[in-house]
């Protein structure tokens, strides 16, 4: 049988091989997306974990037999093979260990929250700088196809307008054994509890919405729940901008799964109530709202809002190490330099965290936002 | 041609015959909603403004030829035909005009903002109870059957739980015309501004969630916008509650049309998009979630929220109008007593309003909600 000749195919890129640095549950989301790849894009070369035992099981377990068992965090970075590394560890080590990766000379794929503040966040990205390797943190949503989408409407001056105000409330419903035993609520793992968690995604979506603008002041509201050992449970606060703008933000361990996202426009209104982890995985959808009316005497708007569906061949999480590994090819087979974006609104994100929880252990007093 | 008897009808009960005191545009929309009720419910009898031709010529454009015009708020006052009186004007005249009508005997259904504060609100309640009249102020949407609905699944402890977070954004933009000329922007006419105007629903619609629990304490945010007189344009606070509950709301005359509310509870989530006006008169959403979790290893929502539809052959104004009639035939044909829940609601409503206003007005300063 003749038919038209196959298309010469250019060769598949060589596959970014990572390393996985700690078997968390969030690695088993990770590493599953990593195998949702296009060939040519990401392998996962090794798996370290504090036993080997427990690095076979991680990897029999979400299918990676490509995967070398390490025994230790520092044989995982001591593997000449793992060009990348992903960071699941809990908080309080990330600085001793993403500075060694980096200066190993591994491209870093960091778990938020990615530091305990601003400073400790600083001495990881300055030893990805010296190396000259690649930062990302593991925001997945800023991937998802909708985020953009919601972006050019947001940004439209016409119809959406300035932004004046944001509200965002991210939260869970923890169960009693999280609330005992998660490394969130733990002070010398995860000290920034449901702020660092969840929290980290409100504050990143405010940030999202003003692109990046950071905000003047924050005051913590009132009375955050704490745990016993003093990590916060649930917090809230204001956000203050030079030029008027304000927004709040709550995050709970205490109520029902909540991730929403609402953007108050002079001239539109857009909602997003699954902002963090979409309702289904290959579909999304927001609502817009502009120049919206009264239908006379006020008896109905006009015009309605609208909803914008967004579907998605990739879930966003392996979008995200798609982009990833794509910016490490970059690097590694074209010459490339590390891309500059992803680590700054990181550290933007830390920043306003920060004076969130200054303000938090001051009594809800105004808290300036380091620049 | 013969069929089945008529069956027999009771005599409609007499209606309520209403004076309308003053031309304002709401009034309008009251007098539409007034036309709608089933025979025996309502009437207007009259309309009073500043001049007779003023009455005139709203009776012909709202198509009320049964009313009769008065050329002045007192002659309407003294028309001995008239039992309840629709009072919708500036709020600064509030008091004299609505002791006036209750001291006269006439029931009184009171446009929001109800007073410029709770003491002037006081002076009113007390000449309505001295004379056993009816109150009601004209928070439309607490009439809608939505309302109801969404009562019932808040107050589920099962499927909602415990309420932790509210927030409220009530807001719309206001055209330039009304900028310089409402008399929401007139410090002698509406003095609280975007506070007394949808700032009330925001802050009824907190108090709703919370089955009309006061706050201990209110917080203002920082730089509410003022015009050049001191008319407060937008602003926003934060209400705490001894057990831990917070709120924050969002008011403005300076942003797209929004009136969102959105309860956070231990189990649920309740999300409405347009509490204050419905997108269209007889048909109204909201959505919930109860319960939510991760389809495991999270990437998806189970189980997803749903949306509630509720349909109303009467839209709530004139359900609200209705709801005021009974309630004076109750009195006048039944021997039945005033109503106090809606007086009750209506103080509770304005006693926040005052703290957020003293809030405002000390910068931002803590201030203690009265009871």
């Amino acid at each position: 049988m003749s038919g038209p000749a196959a298309p010469v195919q250019a060769a598949p890129p060589r596959p970014v091989r990572f390393g996985i640095l700690g078997c968390a549950d969030i690695a088993r989301k990770v590493s599953r997306a990593l195998l949702m790849l296009p060939p040519g894009a990401a392998t996962v070369a090794a798996v370290g974990s504090r036993s080997e035992d427990k690095a076979r099981r991680f990897i029999a377990e979400t299918g990676l037999p490509a995967a070398r068992p390490h025994g230790s965090y520092e044989s995982l970075l001591g593997d000449a093979d793992v060009e990348a590394v992903y960071l699941p560890l809990p908080t309080s080590l990330h600085v001793p260990w993403a500075t060694a990766a980096a200066a190993r000379g591994k491209h870093l794929l960091l778990e938020k929250p990615t530091a305990l503040c601003a400073a400790d966040l600083d001495a990881i990205l300055a030893a990805c700088d010296a190396s000259g390797v690649q930062f990302m943190d593991t925001t997945m949503w800023i991937h998802n196809p909708r985020t953009a989408k919601m972006r050019d409407i947001v940004a439209d001056k016409d119809a959406f307008g300035d932004i004046r105000v944001i509200h965002s409330m991210c939260g869970f419903q923890a169960s009693e054994y999280f609330l005992q035993n998660d490394i969130r609520v733990k002070p010398d793992l995860d000290a920034l509890g449901v702020l660092g968690d969840v929290g980290w995604y409100s504050i990143r979506s405010i940030l999202w919405a003003v692109e990046y603008e950071l905000p003047e002041t924050v005051i913590a509201h009132r009375h955050p729940v704490k745990n016993q050992a003093g990590v916060i449970l649930a917090c809230g606060a204001t956000l203050y901008w030079a030029d008027g703008k304000t927004a709040t933000f709550n995050c709970s361990f205490l109520t029902n799964l909540a991730f929403d996202v609402t953007v108050y426009g002079t001239h539109g209104t857009l909602h997003v109530t699954d902002l963090v982890i979409p309702y289904e995985e290959k579909y999304a959808e927001f609502s817009v709202a502009s120049k919206s009316n009264f239908v006379k005497p006020t008896i109905g708007w006009d015009p309605l809002p609208t909803k914008h569906v967004v579907t998605t061949d990739l879930p966003q999480e392996a979008l995200m190490v798609q982009e990833f590994s794509r910016l490490v090819q970059n690097i590694r087979d074209a010459g490339g330099r590390p891309e500059g974006k992803w680590p700054a609104i990181t550290r933007k994100t830390q920043v306003v965290l920060d004076a969130v929880k200054a303000s938090i252990d001051k009594g809800s007093e105004p808290v300036e936002v380091a620049s």
